[in-house]
């Protein structure tokens, strides 16, 4: 096969455009049963033709479940791909995360195995051999990688996220390295370590977020790669949430409270590294440190993924580094980034999952860690995951990473959501949570638009308190408060007061939703 | 006062001595209401005098509930100082851990506020000034240490703990030193590091359990100490729980595990820095290792608390280092520990449970963590602190920050308890933990007498059937598989299945044991 002279200048290593080849004369390398490692990390820079080539054959030939693969990605890959294999019964097992309908769908309904585990830790846990312990060669079968350039060395370019990567690549007996020619190389933007395995693991030595550890690029064992493809469409984005009024008036009370812990002496005037997530409360937040009321400057970012709202924060002028494992902009948002390279290519740095998200430098730095649960419970423990303790909603991503080892541990939600017939149906505040993921031991503060709670220091009976007055929709304050009056009367007079619950009726609010549509329920008879 | 010469030969100091004075004259700097530290960890280190002097003078001047303190030490105190407190109604706040009946007491009853908060993180929030956010001098009042020596800068050379101490120091406002002359100086044992805050917190450049990266004393201003009390009794520590037969099996089956993990290549042949907590089963673990059958060679630990089994493991030949914060041992431990001095003190280092029970250096090093729960659910969450979900325990301790930044995360339990009616009445495998400290992302293996469950990259309801097969008891394993086997069918058939529950039963077991004595339920309907 021909490289084309834009793939030529992609391709510095020249032996491998000797194993140029086409996507769907590869289907031969994925016998079912296979252990796949994929790149990407929330929707950015995961491989498309070859996953997409697979499920056109799956598709043609009827083999719908009949081949099936064990799928690690570091987060979530594009829906087209992932959605689609879900869709055609290809995914055996899949780890440690995943956005989709048809994933999710699969999930639920007990096709597809799947175990969510702290991104930081996936990488790692691959590593010392934890889920391909039961196989032969210990090893994935095939890693199929999205480069945006390879150099003279053979090393790999990433696109838009690192993510586990470097793992993959490490534990890949086949590698397949897609590159990206529809997108410009992202060159330069990746600071990348490998994993390494105890007794000989190093320290991440990151003092600041714009500290360099590693390489520019992935470096690889060329023998391994059984073939390059060219691809030729971009990220399939989809355009962020916007914030609405009441993800506004969250922004503004955790705004409010920053400001606070300046004023306090507990935080510097440029903050700490922010760790925001995504979604439209995350957007909200960042844009408002964008806005000028908030008068703060030289912010940095330490965090697992940018969305658009960072554009705004670094055009503002405010923000001086941030660092992630994944750039998720929106159609647009990518325009823009790539219009203005030259104004935020020295201000950014692209790292993988095992680092963004390390525990180790979260504390060091002092992130202010901030996320959006499914659920919080008065005693300030989160479900970050399975909607009524059972059904998945996408994953626990890093969530805890950042939350337990953060300086401010911060959970943002509505203080409601609708149900299907009460606009208010749903509580976020709730006595106790169905599924629990973040432990009241992690959290310091709780946001709602109703108002903030800050909970550090407080005993588990003060926190319940705090956390109803401030943050509890003002539909619910009466029910959680009886529940808390009368849960405190039941426990202290028996001697076991010091997390007070009615235990056997923890999850009537939940029932009533189930059975009647809304969590208001009359009374805790 | 004058100093005796046993005493002068500790404190080499000059100035401090002339500090010197009795616990009795120092009450007028505790008044009502002061944040006051205690050195201590595990119910060694502690302060003895002051405590006990203000005890004494609260039960003589009956000013019970008059004299109320914020009290924080690194973990638990001496049963004779912290119990006493707690019986004279003289603490108003207590973290981030205790042990003894009237402080339990107390916290369940409502009288004590307490909060438990991951030991590696409170000296950390500590610092961060998060404690005494609501004082105006944002300071510990005052801060009782206990030193076994002084050194010539003033330096405190610590006792059988480090625990909180350099940060609790840090946070002082003024500070009493009790010098122990009843027990031998710890000089040379310690490795001490202050409290850093970000963004200039650097990296714990630890890479092996023996490496030093600190000062062998805590510095201190001197000019904060407001006097200096002789000591001269030892700390009262209690005999070791005895392994009995079910500890045993499940030191069998662990270290059963731990060979095949060595055979394939996933462990080295001295395996990994151990941590071990106290009780009973954690000295069958370590009692196990030191036996001549287990084979393991050249071992190292880095633990929280080093108990007695761990003078076996040196005295087996077997261990070449071990580190701590405490080294707790009973009586009897102790005067074996100070006759053979000689061949342990090379091999033992003591550092602050910032540094011990870092996540940063606990996942560096791929520690094999070994923790014992409440209980476990057959999704492997855990209950480490609350009984019934409410009735506080002993607190989180350590455990969360091994067990979640471990290499191996091991959950070590009996299958069943006894309750009063029922030789087993109580399962400690359970459908749903009435209260999580940890989360199902952070179990690796669960083990009881019955077996060892290796849940590493299942899915959640293929972890159910392998933790109710491999380790609940005969008595339960029925009841658990019928929930799992109901809860499947009700949520797969509604699309909810990935963590299949009941939830609006998922207590019934324990509310079956409230009523009626026993966890065996005829059924779920």
């Amino acid at each position: 096969m021909a490289a084309s002279a834009l793939l030529k200048s992609r391709v510095r290593r020249p032996s491998l455009l000797n194993k140029l080849a086409k996507a769907e004369d590869l289907i031969h390398f994925f016998p079912h049963g296979s252990y796949i490692g994929w790149s990407g990390f929330t929707g950015v820079g995961y491989p498309k033709k070859v996953p997409t080539a697979l499920a056109d054959y799956v598709e043609k030939n009827n083999l719908q479940g009949k081949l099936k693969y064990t799928l690690f990605v570091g987060a979530s890959s594009g829906a087209e791909t992932e959605n689609r294999w879900a869709d055609l019964n290809m995914i055996e097992r899949r780890a440690p995360h995943q956005v989709g309908k048809e994933i999710a769908r699969g999930i639920n309904n007990g096709n597809i195995k799947f175990f969510d585990k702290h991104l930081s830790m996936f990488p790692s846990d691959l590593v010392y051999g934890f889920y391909t312990k039961d196989k032969p060669n210990n090893k994935l079968d095939v890693v199929v990688i999205e480069a945006s350039a390879i150099t003279e060395e053979g090393g790999i370019i990433p696109g838009a996220s690192v993510g586990a990567s470097p793992e993959l690549i490490q534990m890949a007996d086949k590698i397949i390295i897609e590159v990206n020619t529809a997108a410009p190389s992202f060159e330069g933007l990746h600071d990348i370590t490998m994993g390494e395995v105890p007794p000989n693991r190093r320290p991440y030595l990151v003092m600041r977020p714009e500290d360099r550890i590693g390489t520019p690029y992935i470096p690889i064992d060329t023998e391994k790669v059984v073939a390059v493809v060219e691809s030729d469409y971009p990220d399939q984005t989809q355009p962020n949430a916007p914030a609405d009024a009441a993800s506004r008036a969250i922004a503004g009370n955790l705004i409010e409270f920053l400001q606070h812990e300046v004023t306090a002496g507990r935080l510097p005037k440029n903050l700490l590294p922010i760790q925001s997530g995504i979604g439209n409360i995350a957007n909200a937040v960042v844009g408002g440190l964008a806005e000028g009321g908030a008068n703060f400057r030289n912010l940095k970012v330490w965090t697992e993924v940018l969305q658009d709202s960072f554009l705004d924060l670094f055009d503002s002028g405010n923000l001086d580094f941030a660092t992630a494992t994944s750039i998720r902009f929106s159609p647009d948002g990518f325009k823009r980034f790539y219009a203005g390279w030259e104004n935020y290519a020295d201000k950014l740095l692209l790292r993988s999952q095992s680092v963004s998200n390390a525990p180790e430098i979260i504390r060091r730095l002092g992130v202010i860690g901030m996320n959006t649960p499914v659920e919080v419970d008065i005693y300030a423990h989160a479900n970050s995951t399975c909607v009524m303790g059972s059904r998945m909603l996408n994953g626990l991503g890093g969530s805890a990473d950042f939350l337990r080892s953060a300086k401010y541990s911060i959970m943002h939600t509505p203080s409601t959501r609708p149900s299907k017939t009460d606009p208010t149906g749903i509580t976020c505040i709730v006595p106790f949570c169905t599924h629990i993921d973040q432990t009241e031991h992690d959290l310091d503060i709780v946001v709602t638009e109703q108002g903030l709670a800050d909970v550090r220091g407080l005993s588990p009976r003060e926190r319940a308190r705090v956390i109803i007055d401030k943050c509890s929709h003002p539909d619910y304050k009466p029910i959680l408060t009886d529940y808390l009056d009368r849960a405190e009367f039941e426990c202290l007079r028996k001697g076991m007061g010091h997390e007070p619950h009615l235990l056997f009726q923890a999850f009537k609010m939940h029932q009533n939703l189930q059975e009647n549509g809304t969590m208001k329920i009359s009374g805790w008879e």
